[in-house]
């Protein structure tokens, strides 16, 4: 039996597969492709805490596949998030991207954009490098269609200045956009792996659980430490996302502070007041909308973790999924 | 054996193919989804030639495949050239495709960039619906891999400005961006399918041919109808594209002319004045610029088919050889 591998060796695992898997600079033809060579592998070298792909490779290692064929679809779905977020922050008009300057601010939208293209082929290229059963790559094409379809909800709302939403519109599209991949997608591709047909009840498990991960970081944009953070912190009220944060505010907002809060939210971005955003951070904490937030997320989790235990520790190899277990239940007290 | 199918037959039966794999506006479950759905039909719908997809069918059948195993494969190569397009637009800033403004003119860039990389997921799930071999797959990350490239060499030397390039610069760039998908991929493609291994010179050959229609194409950018062409004539002057067509009038310019194009390639398209647009585009046609890069086209094309001609007698169904070669010479005499 494979020995238990600490979080960090399976993190430098997977970072490793996932770097060897992009073209390196100093073997370039010309200085025009060393660029480009250098801007697929920004995003990977700027670290990233690898949740999902560890996620994936403990609940693989507990329904007994091993840790080499586990690492190149751990580390494909690393890939995945990566040129997705180069993407999403040409969407959203992003700054920054963990503690640095967002790619397309380095190289500009028409480069970055290409490069994010690249790094997707070649996260098909590990997979099908490495021989995974058809039952992977069915599982990443949905996790990418489902991702996309979550983006598109949240930047027409965007875009349409729609504020009369729901939770559970919020819900669905934080569903499609983030849960989805974030820890439905690891869990089935862990058992998948493993030659094993993923229990129906991982997938109501892990949109809890994506979700709650969602929500948590919702948060850590309004009041995260900006320097575990990485992003930008109020972020997500420049770019006008509609947070689940938000939501509750407006919803509970007299007339008149939440006219003043739509007022500034249908503006463009270069044209929002600073002290208005100000304003509406301060109230989105003092009016305990984040409090809210904070305790939907917790409840979440809670729910998401309650239906995975079970099955965890009736998986084939118990100790494994115990750390799957542990691994989730950071989630809760995450600050990045 | 498959009876000769027309190439009208063989458009359709692709772009059925294609359509049955991508989403239904009408299924969806709310409404920002079913715009969703329309923005993934959108450049699909618009038709186009197919060229691509039909050399691959009819490669493919030439070497023993079934028409039914072609289909998802060149259906596939369409959808990845509808992605590609739909980003290229975004990344050249283009206002046109098939006759109708660029999906990010109609949608935005957020929406627009977004639906490509749907598509792009799309490309795959076809491939891995279908149960191709991995060497197919493989193929298809070659071919995303070096379109990327070609793609970053272009938008490099226009972003730097870049007008010290050499034919051989201009050469390399066209092999990767437009030569390698549009003929080396299809008619590897089609021997792969086959179960076959593609001969070496299919890689030769279908440089030149691909390189050839490249040309034919930066011509017609020029020169073509615009009713036919389907994009804005002489929009690559707008865009500042390095053409053969450009570079060669460069070259044998007298100084004040060439210093005169270099101004205004230089500047952002918005800047462009249109009189000097205008100036450029009838230069480079009545310095026989246009002329000499249409000889050099033809001559590719020819090299590319006689190399070609030979192998495509061997293969196993003559009949469907010749009509590769009928499909290929079609593209020096194309209108569009």
């Amino acid at each position: 039996m494979t020995a238990l591998p600490s979080a960090a060796e399976v993190r430098q695992a997977i970072q490793g597969c996932l770097l060897s898997a992009l073209p390196r600079p100093e073997t370039a033809s010309r200085p025009e492709l060393a660029q480009f060579a250098r801007m697929l592998r920004d995003y990977p070298e700027r670290g990233g805490k690898m949740l999902r792909g560890a996620l994936l490779v403990y609940t693989g290692l507990a329904y007994g596949a091993a840790l080499e064929q586990l690492l190149p679809v751990a580390a494909a779905l690393e890939l995945f998030q990566n040129w997705a977020l180069i993407h999403d922050d040409i969407e959203d008009g992003s700054d920054e991207r963990r503690g640095k300057p967002a790619l397309h601010r380095i190289y500009g939208v028409p480069l970055a954009l290409n490069a994010g293209d690249a790094l997707h082929a070649l996260q098909w290229g590990l997979l099908v490098q490495a021989g995974v059963p058809q039952g992977v790559l069915l599982e990443f094409v949905r996790l990418v269609e489902r991702t996309a379809q979550g983006q598109h909800l949240e930047i027409a709302w965007m875009e349409g200045q729609r504020l009369d939403l729901t939770e559970a519109d919020y819900l669905e599209m934080v569903g499609l956009k983030a849960a989805y991949y974030t820890a439905v997608a690891p869990l089935r591709l862990g058992v998948l792996v493993a030659g094993g047909e993923p229990p129906q009840a991982f997938e109501e498990a892990g949109m809890k659980l994506g979700t709650g991960f969602q929500i948590v970081d919702d948060v850590l944009n309004l009041k995260g430490d900006p320097a575990k953070y990485g992003k930008e912190i109020g972020g997500d009220l420049w770019e006008g996302k509609r947070t689940l944060v938000l939501l509750h505010f407006l919803r509970n907002a007299g007339p008149e502070e939440r006219q003043r809060a739509e007022r500034l939210l249908c503006l463009p971005r270069p044209q929002k007041p600073a002290a208005e955003v100000a304003w509406l951070h301060h109230r989105l904490i003092s009016s305990g909308a984040l409090a809210y937030a904070e305790r939907v997320a917790e409840g979440f989790l809670e729910e998401g973790l309650g239906r995975l235990r079970p099955l965890l520790q009736e998986a084939p190899r118990r100790a494994f999924g115990a750390r799957v277990v542990e691994l989730l239940e950071g989630l809760v007290r995450r600050e990045a």
